[in-house]
């Protein structure tokens, strides 16, 4: 989970969500609406009797805040909760398992605040079933085969690996950027990912308000998009003065076309 | 307001409650789904350049885990907070104007909790705008007529008040009773007032946890009612295990007829 502001938990039972196989949340900065919910859904954890560790990837102030609450309505936590300080200046690795890396990227806000890339790794190659069979390949080999290797037969045949298995599906990379004011350091780190969050809080009519509350114009959001040779731009956190987010879209759309409005409880394939 | 769960602020925009007129918050135990909602409403206040004092009445220990929150979050709020601390063991006035006055309930739950009692004063009498213009009585002597003043005309005759006035609406009492256990120890307190709200958490079939986990079922709630003579009641805080909640109306009005099922998001009229 990216953030997790004032009444998610509500919004997770709403969606459907899978509450349980949440095990990391990543939060950008400190303010409210990024992280009041937190202690909504641990509470809510702890009455489902959670046992999995819970994650919270945020800078260190969050932990002091948060131990305060912690000690006096969860103290009997039926799971451990482990937070890993951030540091929102860097940008660096700040998580990995088997399948994914997770790496900050510094913004722009009036408070430290960071975004994350996720960075799905390099999957196995499929293997393809039926040349298991014809080659009669032992179970013993397959993953090394999956990893690339070629197989030779008793014969001493050698097969090619590209007749054994077929490519897998490419990583994905996600870039989540919020809150920030345009800025473009971030362009290396976000370049060519599949697909990129930014806020777009005004339009340019509010060019001057943006830069003064260090927020992002959707026509700014689309220029860092358009620059970071993206493939997909979603944009959100617009702020409530906007009542037709048709208009927001449209200014983003006029740099970069291949943009998805951000709409609470929407799903986005990526 | 009297209690705030997470979400509370966002209930309050759904329904277009005049968010400015809050000037009082009552909790009645800290629980998170009593208080959790206090720094976002408190947050949005700050970000609406609110002036008004906030007072929020509750236990001590709320206010030295709200520091924590407020300082880091809320360090330059453009309105202040008063925390009044309520010892909830006594029954006593815990707030008055010239309107209402606010007493506390000792309830019986697992952490110490409250409920609250809100008893409107006495109103003036409503004097007939036709008598003023028939006897001539000048503004000055107004006041002291709609409290029940009789008025002597120049040429000394007396006219009784109830010529010239009518009785104003009888004060109404509300109760608040959330969370507790059954206890007829609050029935003296509540004694015939127009509405109470009482929790009831389970139905009798789950009457041991209900005693295990201090709340009530809605036959205890009614019965409650029952026993203080209460002219109507409105259940609340139900177990999310309890999908239709018809049955949970039914069975407090088999002890209390003039059962109200609380709703969400539903206005009630006392």
């Amino acid at each position: 989970m990216i953030d997790c502001g004032e009444g998610t938990q509500i919004r997770m039972r709403q969606m459907g969500a899978k509450i349980n196989r949440l095990g990391h949340i990543f939060i950008s900065h400190l303010h409210g609406d990024h992280c009041f919910g937190l202690i909504g859904l641990i509470s809510s954890f702890g009455m489902l009797n959670r046992t999995a560790e819970l994650h919270i990837h945020a800078q260190a102030d969050l932990e002091k805040i948060m131990k305060v609450q912690l000690d006096y309505f969860c103290s009997d936590l039926s799971f451990e909760i482990i937070f890993h300080h951030v540091n929102p200046r860097k940008h660096e690795l700040i998580f990995e398992d088997r399948s994914i890396s997770v790496y900050s990227i510094p913004l722009k806000h009036r408070v430290p605040s960071c975004g994350f890339l996720f960075e799905e790794k390099p999957r196995d190659r499929h293997i393809i079933r039926e040349m298991i069979d014809f080659y009669n390949i032992p179970t013993w080999k397959i993953p090394k085969i999956k990893q690339g290797d070629d197989f030779i037969t008793e014969d001493g045949e050698i097969i090619p690996n590209d007749q054994l298995t077929i490519a897998p599906e490419p990583p994905k990379r996600f870039a989540y950027c919020s809150d920030t004011a345009y800025s473009e350091k971030i362009i290396p780190i976000i370049e060519g990912v599949d697909c990129l969050y930014h806020e777009a809080t005004f339009m340019e009519d509010e060019a001057q308000r943006a830069k003064e509350t260090f927020h992002s114009t959707a026509r700014q959001a689309g220029e860092i998009a358009l620059k970071a040779k993206v493939k997909q731009l979603i944009i959100g956190h617009y702020s409530a003065r906007y009542i037709n987010q048709q208009d927001i879209l449209k200014e983003t759309k006029m740099g970069f076309e291949n943009t998805l409005l951000g709409e609470d409880m929407k799903i986005y394939e990526i």
